[in-house]
């Protein structure tokens, strides 16, 4: 049986206020895997990570990559097996949906050799399982994004609900990333149990101003509804530099700027490529100026999600 | 100078889980007035209401027809004035923006008699600050739709964002208005000051899938949206009968059924006008069963919003 090749891409979760309910794609950052079938069984041959301190295991049963395609075998009921190989190309940890992505991936490539039988949604179902197994957290705000492209909006109930929501064209992202561990538990505990009835109502009108932003691709309406006045103001703790980077960002010209998933990557927006690049020098020598190295990238919204090559 | 006559729609404030953000217009129920330039000042020359027992002031400044219409002589710069008479639809302290469309309808007058040289968004932050100085809270969860047509997301903050979504084609509503009192003030009273970090998490999730469904024309998923976990628990217990008329309306075959803004009207979802019947009489004698006279309407989503007629 031939090899196939996955592509599933990397995502910023929550998207500001969206906190688990929203997600986003985003072009030239994400997971490959190569996959063929084999007589039985989940196989994971290989991982190959991006960072040497990015470990990884090869039991098919804690990656989310082998996890996500046992998922879509038991699916489709299907005895056959298959063999994977991953090659990361996120950080992990990062904040840009690692996990998600290696699950997305696992999930497609199952489907793909099995006869394409199983929906978009269902495929989101089968990554979301697995990537709770691995965060212990069961969120859809980046498998969704991932597999269906574009941004989403999720509901992480029972049922799952994963619905995609059109595009800003404009948007031009600015991701960088220190070179800090912020683990998504401690990143989840930092969080208080209530959120004051105010800050609940201002978060709510900009995930939902965001998500018309996307229907009606409104650049100004997405910029201006980036404000998260519930999860930011802890999490940004976790993150050196914070209150510099941003307004470094803000100083070069972007229109916003908030945390990725559960950080520590950054992300801003602009709907300039000049602009992009200032936001991006003034990102990482305010970083640099706290002492903490920085990866960055200039990138746009990939509407494609999960695909094979 | 000739008299003009401007209609208001009725809203639901909320839709549902969306509290102070999501709003919607519908048909068959609004507020009209009459107007005329004169020389000076805002006058409120005659006010009917809907119900005798519905006592609302004759003092321009009292009533937010003439705040409005104030609000907008003075944003145009202009120094003519304006007389209304106010023939109410909507029964006040029912839920359904009563106090909004009036500002709505002031608001659109004082435009339409004065160049309308104002947009939409001008006339909504007119009605908006009008009906802050009656109700005490600046939110445009009401005006903003009822000027607007449609359903609209509102950020009431400064600057006051409002943005229409969309439309939901095949939504057939039934709202049903005991005779029941509810003060805005002790529906505002009664809730908490605090939120569980997870009941806003599920609640901004249905709030986003609502504005989704907006923009997709999906009734599917906006009926499967509806739920409430953070404001229905609480101001259902000022509404007596609400979980037999809610479990009544489901019965009958409602997608769907949440308060509308702060009650006591309720409002619930189908696609059949069919089932639509069913659940009108099954909402209204559910009240009737619990000693609670009701008045009630089928209706439909209004796009207009505030026109002359």
């Amino acid at each position: 049986m031939d090899w196939i090749t996955v592509y599933a891409p990397a995502t910023i979760g929550n998207i500001g206020p969206g906190f688990d309910v929203l997600g986003l794609a985003v072009q030239h950052i994400g997971d490959t895997v190569e996959a063929r079938r084999i007589e039985t069984g989940v196989v994971l041959s290989s991982v190959e990570t991006l960072r040497t301190t990015d470990e990884l295991s090869t039991d098919a049963d804690k990656n989310t990559a082998g996890i996500a395609a046992r998922e879509v075998l038991s699916m489709l009921g299907e005895p056959g097996g298959i063999e994977l190989q991953l090659k990361k190309g996120i950080p992990c940890g990062s904040g840009l949906g690692s996990s998600a992505a290696s699950a997305a991936a696992g999930a497609f490539a199952a489907n793909a050799l099995y006869g394409n039988e199983l929906s978009g949604a269902d495929l989101v179902l089968a990554a979301t399982r697995a990537d709770a197994v691995v965060s212990g957290g069961y969120f859809a705000d980046n498998t969704a994004p991932s597999i269906l492209g574009g941004a989403t909006v999720t509901r992480s109930g029972d049922p799952l609900d994963a619905t995609k929501i059109g595009t800003v064209s404009a948007l031009v992202i600015v991701l960088v990333t220190p070179q800090l561990v912020v683990l998504t538990r401690t990143a989840r505990e930092c969080l208080p149990r209530q959120v004051p009835m105010e800050s609940f109502v201002a978060n709510m009108a900009n995930a939902c101003l965001i998500t018309a932003a996307f229907a009606k691709d409104d650049y100004a309406l997405f910029s201006r509804s980036l404000s998260d006045v519930v999860v930011q103001p802890h999490r940004s703790k976790l993150i050196t530099g914070f209150d510099r980077v941003s307004r470094g960002a803000l100083d070069a010209g972007a229109d916003g700027v908030a945390i990725s998933g559960s950080g520590p990557t950054l992300f801003a927006a602009t709907d300039s490529a000049r602009t992009a690049l200032a936001i991006e020098t003034a990102m990482v020598d305010a970083f640099a100026a706290e002492g903490v190295a920085s990866t960055s990238v200039i990138t746009e919204i990939d509407l494609t999600g999960t695909r094979q090559m």
